[in-house]
C-alpha cells in the first residue's frame, strides 16, 4: 500500500531519538494524540574524537518541549545503554513512573540512589503483564540477552501493535532455562502486527549466534586440569556469565572471589533478587585469597575491555590492591573488543603475557558469545511476528541497511521498510498506511564532569586544536604612549616545543618585536595590535614548524 | 644445548630496533666484531593517545653512537611500515648504501626525491644475487607479500645464515606468477639455519592465507551484470590488486581511471617498471571520466581505510574534485581496517549507504586477503628452513608468544626461541650457544609537522591534558606597592565553557580577587602570588565542574 497520509483520527508517531544509525544510547518516543511513552533511555561512550567527554546522551529536545505529554519510561533491560541515560534525562521529567522488570529495578535502584533521583517512581513491568498507559498498554516479553530479565515489549496503540525486541538474541539453552518467548510472538504475528522494531547490531553476521552456554564449556575445558590460579575478565552485568564462572570454578573445586566494584554490586543484588546462585561455600572475600591454594581459586572481575582502571588492566599492571598477576596465572577474557576498545585491550592482554601469565583471549579461544542475534535469528523474529512495517534499530547505519535487506529477502513490501537515523518519526495513519515525518531536533549531548550539555562542538573543537599542536601563550608590556616594547616578550608553551631555548621561540620572539615595531595605521587599538601579533606569529609558527598552536597574545598598556 | 656465552671469537648480535612487540617501523640490525647492517627501517603511525603526532620511527640512538660501523641497510619490500622511516634516519648515515630490488628502489627512488636525500646510493638487492658487505652476505629470497618484488634475506655471517622473512605468505598462485623460493629455502634448511626470524603478524590465524587471485575473483562476482559505475578502494602499494581490478574491468568491458596521488604515482612506476600490464586502451585519465557511460567505467582509488583525506571518504562526502559517489554506483572496500581505524572506516561505509550506493565490504564480502602467513604457513616455514634459534618478529608482543608457541610445537628447543622486545639483543657464539645481551636503547621517535624527535613524553601530556579540559587564562593587573588589584581579572577559556557569563566563570573571578586580596606573607612575589592564584583556581574549577582544565595565570604589576 502506498502511503496516502491521514483518513480520520491522529496518527501514531515513532520517534528515534537514539541508537538508530548508531550504536548505543537507545531511545524511542511514540507519540498519539497528546501522550508520548518512551522505551529505553541510554548512554553512549565517546568516540575517540570528544576529547575528555566522559558520556554521551540522547538529546531529548522533542520531549521537553512537550513534558506534560510525556506519561512513562518503559525499560526492556538494565544495560547502561539502555538505562544509562536516565539520570540525565530524568530531572526534566518528575514524577513520570518507570517501568521495569525485577532484576532491571534492583539495578535502577542503585543507580537512582547513587544520583539522588527521587522523583520517579519505579515500578512493575513483567513479562506477560500489561501496563496501561493512557492510550498505551505495554507487554513485555521474554528475550535472550546477556543479562537476566530481558524483555522484549509489544505496545499495544490505538493503531495496532508495535514489537519493540529491546536488545535480543534467540539462545535455546540459556543458562537461566527462561526460553525466549516464542509462542507470544507466534500469537502476535497471527493476529497482526502494525510495525517491527527489531535489533540490528549483528544484522551483518550470517547464521546463528551460539548459545551462552558454549561458554561455560569453553570455561570447563580451560580449567579441567589447571595447577594455577584461574581469573576471569568479562562485564560486570552478564549475570549468566558470572554464573557460569561459578559453575566451572565449583566443578573442578575452585573457590570463586568476584573483584571490581560494579561486578560486586551486581553480584550482590542479582544474589539478593534471586538471578544468580553460586554454591554454598563457594564465594571468598577478596581480602582472604591469599588463604587460598592456587589450584582451588578463581577470580571474577570487570575490565575485559581493556578500560585502564578497572580489574584487569590495574591486576595486568600490578597496581591492583588485591591480586597482581603473573607467572603461574591463567587469564579468561571473556569478551570482545568493542569497536574503539582494541588498543586498551591488546595493550592489556600484551602486559599479561609479559607478566608470564597465560592469556585466553577472542583470537585464540573464544570464551565468550555476542548476547545479539545474527541473521538467521532476525530471519526468524521477522517470520514470527508478520510485521505490516518494518523499522530496523539498534545499530549503524550499514547495519540498519542489511537487515533491511533481510526484511525484503522475508517478504516485507520495500516500502514499508524504514531504514532511518535518529530524529526522523515515521507516521502510521488509520488507514494503515505510513510515510516519514518532519524530522525532529536529536542527537547527542555530552557529559563532562559534572554538566551535561554545555559542552558544543566549538569546545571540542578547541580541544582538537589544542590536542594536535598546543598552544603558545604571548606576554608583552608596551609603553601607553609611545607604543614600544617595554622589556622581553613572555612565552608560555603547552603541548608544543618544551625548550625555551629553542631556536623557534628565539625567531619568534623577533617576530613579537617586529610586530610590535611595525605596528601599522592602527598603534592606538591594543586589539587590533593584539591581532597583528596573532597573526604574525602564527605564521612565522607554521612556516618553522609546519604546527598550528593556538595563539593567545596578551598585550598590557602602561 | 644451554647457552654457555663466548668461547672465541666475537658474537653475531641481533638487534631489534623495531616491530618486535608491536605492529610497524620494522628495523633490524646485525652487529658483528665493528660491522653493523640493518633490515629495513620502517614507520608506525600514531595511536590515538599520541596527539598531533604524524608518524613514529624507531628510535637510533644505539646505531647513532656507532656511526661509523654501520655498513648498509638491506629492505626487504618498499612499503611504509619497512622504508618509511629512512627518510628521517638516513641524514645520520650519509653515504651508507640502501640495497633493494627493482620495484622498492622505483618507489624509493620517489621517496628520497620528495625528501630532498641524495646522500645515500640506492643499489641492487636482486633475488638469487648475493651482495657481500664486510662480514656479512645478503642474499635475497622472493616470497610472497602485498606488494610485487617483496623479498626475505638470508644473510650469511661468520656464525651461520640468519634467514629474515620481512612480511610474508605463501601464495600458490600468485597474481604476478611468481612463486615464493620454497627450493631455495629448503636447501638453506638443508645445509643449516642458525636463526630463522619470521612474521608474526597473522600468528593468531589458524590454518592459510588464501590466495590473493580469490580478490580477483569476488571482483568478477560482483562486477557480472552490474549496471552503474563501480569504485573499487584499495592500498595504493597493492599493485597486484589494482591489476586485478585492471583485468576485472576488462573482463566487462569497463574502462579503468586510478584517482589518489598515491595510487596514481604507483601505478606510473609499476607500470614503467613492467609490474603493472593495463590491456591498451584500458586506462581513462580522470578529468575524462564524465565521457564513459556509467556502465562501462571502473574508478580504483585510496582511502579504504577510511582516511578523512583520501579518495573514497571524500568522494563519500561529495567534496571531491572529480566523483561524487550515490545512487547507482557500487563500491568496494578491498581492505580490512586495521585497528584504531575502525570508526574512518564505519562512518565512510555509512555516508556511502546514506548517499544511495550499494556497498560491499570487509563483513558483507571479503574482497579481500591479507599479505601475511597464517599458522599453517608459519609451520612450514619453520619446518623447511628447521632453524636452531628462532625469533618472531613483526607482531604484538601476544602474537610473538603464539608464533613460539608454533616452533616450539614443531620441535625448536624452547631455550633457543626468543621472545622479545625491540631493544633486547640476541648474541650468537662460536659454540652455537645463543643468550639474551644487555637491553640498548630503543623505542619511538616522534614526527610532528618538520620536526623529528622534540617532542616528548611531557608535551604529548600536556596536549592530552589540553585535550581532555581545555585551558583558562587569566590576566590580573595589581598595584605594585599596594598589592592592590586594578580593574577586572580578564579572562581567556579554550575547550573548557564557551559563556563569559557562565556561572563558573563569575565565580572563579570571585575566587582570584580573593587569592590577591588574602596574598598570605609573600606579597611582593610575584611569583608566588601566581601559583595562589593558579592553585585555587584549579581546586574550585574542579570542585564546581569535576574538570581540570590547564590554568595559567598572569600577573602584571604597575
Amino acid at each position: 500500500m502506498i502511503a496516502t497520509g491521514p483518513t480520520e483520527g491522529p496518527p501514531l508517531r515513532i520517534i528515534p531519538l537514539g541508537g538508530v544509525g548508531e550504536i548505543g544510547k537507545n531511545m524511542t518516543a511514540f507519540e498519539y494524540g497528546d501522550e508520548i511513552v518512551v522505551i529505553d533511555c541510554g548512554l553512549a561512550f565517546p568516540d575517540a574524537e570528544m576529547f575528555g567527554i566522559d558520556l554521551v546522551v540522547p538529546d531529548v529536545t522533542y520531549l521537553r518541549e512537550r513534558k506534560e505529554m510525556v506519561k512513562a519510561f518503559f525499560i526492556t533491560h538494565a544495560h547502561e545503554d539502555h538505562v544509562g541515560g536516565l539520570p540525565y534525562v530524568l530531572p526534566v521529567f518528575p514524577g513520570v513512573p518507570i517501568y521495569a522488570s525485577t532484576l532491571a529495578r534492583g539495578l535502577l535502584g542503585n543507580k537512582i540512589k547513587e544520583h539522588k533521583l527521587h522523583n520517579n517512581p519505579i515500578l512493575a513491568l513483567e513479562p506477560g503483564q500489561p501496563v496501561k498507559v493512557g492510550a498505551f498498554e505495554a507487554t513485555g516479553f521474554r528475550i535472550g540477552h546477556s543479562i537476566p530479565d530481558a524483555m522484549g515489549i509489544a505496545l499495544r496503540t490505538p493503531l495496532g501493535v508495535v514489537i519493540h525486541t529491546g536488545d535480543f538474541k534467540f539462545d535455546h539453552t540459556p543458562v537461566d532455562g527462561k526460553l525466549s518467548e516464542f509462542h507470544t510472538l507466534a500469537q502476535y504475528g497471527k493476529d497482526g502486527v502494525l510495525c517491527l522494531m527489531s535489533d540490528s547490531t549483528r544484522a551483518e553476521n550470517p547464521g546463528y549466534t551460539p548459545s551462552e552456554r558454549t561458554v561455560g564449556e569453553a570455561f570447563r575445558d580451560i580449567m579441567d586440569g589447571l595447577p594455577g590460579r584461574v581469573i576471569v575478565a568479562t562485564f560486570a552485568s552478564n549475570i549468566a556469565r558470572i554464573q557460569q564462572v561459578f559453575d566451572a570454578a565449583a566443578t573442578f573445586g575452585r573457590r570463586v572471589a568476584v573483584i571490581g566494584r560494579s561486578m560486586e554490586q551486581n553480584t550482590r543484588i542479582a544474589a539478593e533478587l534471586g538471578y544468580l546462585d553460586p554454591p554454598p561455600g563457594l564465594l571468598v572475600p577478596k581480602d582472604r585469597i591469599k588463604d587460598v591454594p592456587d589450584n582451588e581459586l578463581c577470580i571474577a572481575t570487570t575490565g575485559a575491555q581493556g578500560e585502564p582502571m578497572a580489574g584487569l588492566a590495574r591486576m595486568a599492571n600490578r597496581d591492583h590492591r588485591f591480586v597482581e598477576i603473573g607467572p603461574g596465572d591463567t587469564v579468561i577474557v571473556s569478551a570482545s573488543p568493542i569497536p574503539g576498545n582494541e588498543e586498551y585491550v591488546a595493550r592489556t592482554i600484551d602486559n599479561l603475557f609479559k607478566n608470564g601469565a597465560n592469556v585466553f583471549y577472542h583470537t585464540i579461544r573464544r570464551a565468550h558469545v555476542s548476547g545479539h542475534a545474527s541473521q538467521e535469528e532476525l530471519k526468524l523474529m521477522l517470520n514470527l511476528t508478520k510485521p505490516k512495517h518494518f523499522i530496523p534499530i539498534h545499530g549503524e547505519f550499514r547495519m540498519l541497511v542489511q537487515h533491511g535487506r533481510l526484511a525484503a529477502e522475508l517478504g516485507v513490501a520495500p516500502g514499508n521498510i524504514f531504514i532511518i537515523e535518529n530524529g526522523q518519526p515515521i507516521e502510521f495513519f488509520p488507514n494503515g498506511s505510513a510515510r516519514r515525518g518532519a524530522a525532529v531536533e536529536s542527537g547527542m549531548v555530552y557529559v563532562d564532569g559534572l554538566s551535561v550539555g554545555d559542552i558544543g562542538d566549538i569546545v571540542l573543537r578547541d580541544r582538537r586544536a589544542l590536542a594536535n599542536d598546543g598552544m603558545f601563550l604571548v606576554v608583552v608590556t608596551v609603553d601607553k604612549q609611545s607604543g614600544n616594547l617595554i622589556g622581553q616578550p613572555e612565552i608560555i608553551t603547552r603541548g608544543f616545543v618544551a625548550a625555551p631555548d629553542d631556536p623557534v621561540i628565539q625567531g619568534a620572539i623577533q617576530r613579537i618585536k617586529q610586530s610590535i615595531e611595525n605596528p601599522g595605521d592602527h598603534i592606538a587599538e591594543s586589539a587590533l595590535l593584539k591581532a597583528q601579533i596573532k597573526d604574525g606569529l602564527s605564521q612565522y609558527l607554521y612556516e618553522r614548524t609546519r604546527r598550528r598552536p593556538m595563539v593567545f597574545p596578551v598585550v598590557v598598556e602602561v
